[in-house]
């Protein structure tokens, strides 16, 4: 009983777990859910100074109005209602995808469990998908694992990896500015944080020096053992240099630590000179003193790329020499959550296994996975252009993925005015913004940052004419914010 | 480096986690890894003395050949390539229903990520459904929260309740036999496993003075914060009385427990005499002395049921007198993932929301719906009546879910050959009837059972005729076991 008789919670605040208490998401947080009440105002009829609500907080490209690939989704319905098969509605080439999917699953449907890793097939495919795509380099199918999202594989492998009390906790090296994910991943599997800083002056490249100085310092109170890295940069949108990754390869070798390699943003690099290489290509490149001893993880989505199917949560990661000990039991913790939603598999075979030359689909599905591309393509430029002519922001360029990070100035007065409120001055700058404009962005702060320094995290997803229309209000309203509390 | 000069794995056996080596989960554990070794060796042209292997391992009813139910799959259809919207193939009660869904959709698509509890309306649907299946009793949409599967809401309330070091560790109350969802979660928590025993004797009904017995021994050495109950019960078939509930709850409150009721086969009751109620229900009925204090989460899936959508993985949980500051924790805590899988939101919506008397889909959809539930009645009849008639098996009547749970003798020189071999007693008799005819169950060591006893869990799902052939395999098979090793 609680002094004033009233009963106590089971499950309080004080009782809860400590480490749940601790993490953070900031890409869903406080003005997302300020966001969410300014929109069901607005369906009231209050009044606001905007009609309309913009969500460029995360990365959701359907939601901000890129249409499905045809293709993919002609097959996942098919897939989902059989009957369809018989119809001359869909094109021969999406019905073959379509029968031999369902001829892997149980009971020919996709309600039945699959194997844990994911459907065997599905897994061969993506075998494939990554041969091709690092130039022949093989993949082996069971080193494959289908899982729901990226993030599920995430937390999977930092599951796996976390152990020991004390000085002996598994040290995580995350680079700052991270997505957030990663450090919420830590916090609730209570291991240790290593932030390493990517250099904003150069483009936000990763910098080795910087590696060692932060393995330096953390090897004091925690074991650091992993290294994650996000390439191309969430939320900071570089695309990192061949040389640069044969660094990261080079140092993760001498130092021992098991590389994750985020390469969610594979299909999204715009930026002319850019390029993407994968970890394992450029790992099996630098021959076999590294390439059969660096233990590497690799995921990815189908979040994201040109298809942007976030809301099926689909994705894999492929693990590279990892001891075949502990690939049993990583094979026994994904038995434990049965499988990955099936839909999500399914659409993830088609984008392994897009149409062919020759194929009926072939012509219209490059015409609209180019479209999507090109179009971010612009927008990357786009947002780095108008961003660039406001005195007070710093924006590098967007080579890849589909967030703009620009840094801001933030005038002394707005930083007590927020101070005295309880936010962080950015946390205070995107509130401001949103209730004056509707636009909703995240605080750098959610993804770290250097002490003293202030940055958001803005999507380039709208349609191009309205991402003009949002940099413009955005920059007006920054340049307003600044006077008054000068 | 390794004594012998190689180098040593970064991640190996001995720096993994220690909790999640620790966990099993024997549903999807060896017996089905040789299953799975035995298909591909059939595959191969490998004589055996079967020519099928038969996965009654796992309650998965699309893969046992159950088809699905029309008017779920063709919303999910329409969902997921809303151009059918315009084909006169679908009738208007499907579209309309894919029409209000699409529109609570981000960009009408459910490539759209969700809010992170899953879609607004779909909650207020469960909210409806919920209050229909007790009686009237309020549901509050906040209260819900969707997931992937009811797994993924079992880890999540789970990692909320864990807590504390040494003696304060957080014990959670489980039945033995148990779903081993519940012993893996809590292995990976690094929580405490507090077993109550079943009472075998007595129909596996749940008696409250061993819940006792268990909390009194449990306090030496923990802090019993969680009483999980299943009901209808899995692996054991059996459905609690309306008694026996309100004595858990009687329980739960005296003794200041949080009671997570694992529901998912609420739709699954077949035996004459016994009724499904839910906790939520009978805790209200109760009274406000007991309905404004005991602290509730309750769980449902779209993998079981009538509907068997394993495969889309969706399901909720609905909490009750949960602390607000706790919900905003839970709240956060979803967030991280995003949002549950859509086309298993769609799915629940569906089931949540059903046809109406009078709609185009009305009468098939029953029609659809009954013939899977009498068929299962049916086969839970079966089950019981064959293993009934052979000496040295025991079998509870299956009174709900989707399994059998047999007691059976083995013969102590079977029990000295699988020691001798290294497996548990169960395990090796399961493995042997894989190994000649096909079957494949869950020993009932997977489980949980009263030291000495030795039991199976088989799926009721295979075609009632086949599983007659199944349940004579499977007995002369035992007869033979038993006698070989007499």
């Amino acid at each position: 009983m609680a002094e004033n008789g009233l009963r106590e919670k089971v499950l309080s605040l004080d009782s809860m777990n400590p480490w749940i208490k601790r993490l953070e998401y900031a890409v869903r947080g406080p003005v997302l859910a300020r966001a969410v009440e300014l929109e069901e105002e607005l369906r009231q009829g209050v009044q606001k100074p905007f009609t309309e609500v913009i969500k460029a907080n995360i990365g959701d490209a359907h939601a901000m109005g890129q249409r499905p690939i045809t293709f993919l989704r002609q097959v996942s319905a098919l897939c989902l209602y059989p009957e369809l098969l018989s119809e001359p509605l869909f094109p021969d080439d999406a019905k073959q995808r379509a029968r031999r999917l369902l001829a892997a699953c149980g009971g020919q449907s996709v309600g039945a469990y699959t194997a844990s890793p994911g459907i065997e097939i599905i897994r061969q495919d993506v075998a494939r998908y990554i041969e091709r795509r690092d130039g022949g380099i093989p993949a082996n199918p069971d080193n494959i694992y289908l899982s729901t999202g990226a993030s599920d594989a995430v937390m999977t492998m930092l599951k796996l990896l976390v152990s020991g009390e004390g000085r002996s906790r598994t040290g995580v090296m995350i680079p700052i500015p991270q997505y957030p994910l990663y450090s919420a991943g830590i916090a609730e599997l209570n291991a240790v944080q290593v932030n390493y800083y990517l250099d904003e002056e150069h483009c936000w490249a990763l910098d080795v020096g910087e590696l060692r100085r932060a393995l330096r310092q953390a090897r004091g109170h925690c074991q650091p053992r992993v290294l994650c890295i996000i390439n191309p940069g969430n939320p900071t949108g570089q695309v990192q240099s061949r040389k640069c990754m044969e660094d990261v390869i080079q140092f993760a070798w001498e130092e021992q630590l098991f590389l994750m390699a985020d390469e969610v943003y594979q299909d999204n690099v715009y930026a002319e000179g850019s390029e993407f290489h994968s970890f394992k290509k450029v790992l099996f490149e630098m021959g076999p003193t590294y390439s059969s001893v660096v233990e590497l993880v690799s995921f990815h989505s189908i979040s994201k790329g040109f298809m942007g199917e976030c809301g099926l949560r689909g994705g894999y990661m492929e693990v590279v020499n990892l001891d075949p000990a502990v690939q049993q039991q990583l094979s026994k913790l994904v038995s434990v959550r049965l499988c990955p939603p099936v839909p999500g598999q399914v659409l993830l075979d088609v984008v392994m296994n897009p149409p062919k030359p020759g194929e009926p689909s072939y012509q219209s599905f490059i015409r609209e996975k180019q479209a999507v591309l090109s179009d971010l393509a612009r927008k990357a430029q786009l947002t780095q252009e108008i961003f660039s002519q406001v005195p007070g922001i710093r924006s590098n360029p967007v080579q890849g993925a589909m967030y703009s990070f620009p840094r801001i100035q933030i005038p002394a007065r707005a930083v007590q005015e927020a101070q005295a409120r309880g936010f962080a001055p950015d946390m205070f700058f995107c509130l401001q913004l949103l209730e004056e404009t509707g636009i909703c962005v995240v605080p750098g702060s959610g993804f770290g940052q250097r002490e003293g320094t202030y940055h958001f995290r803005m999507t380039i997803l709208p349609h191009v004419e309205k991402l003009r229309i949002v940099l413009k209000k955005l920059s007006q309203f920054y340049a307003k914010f600044t006077q008054e509390y000068s």
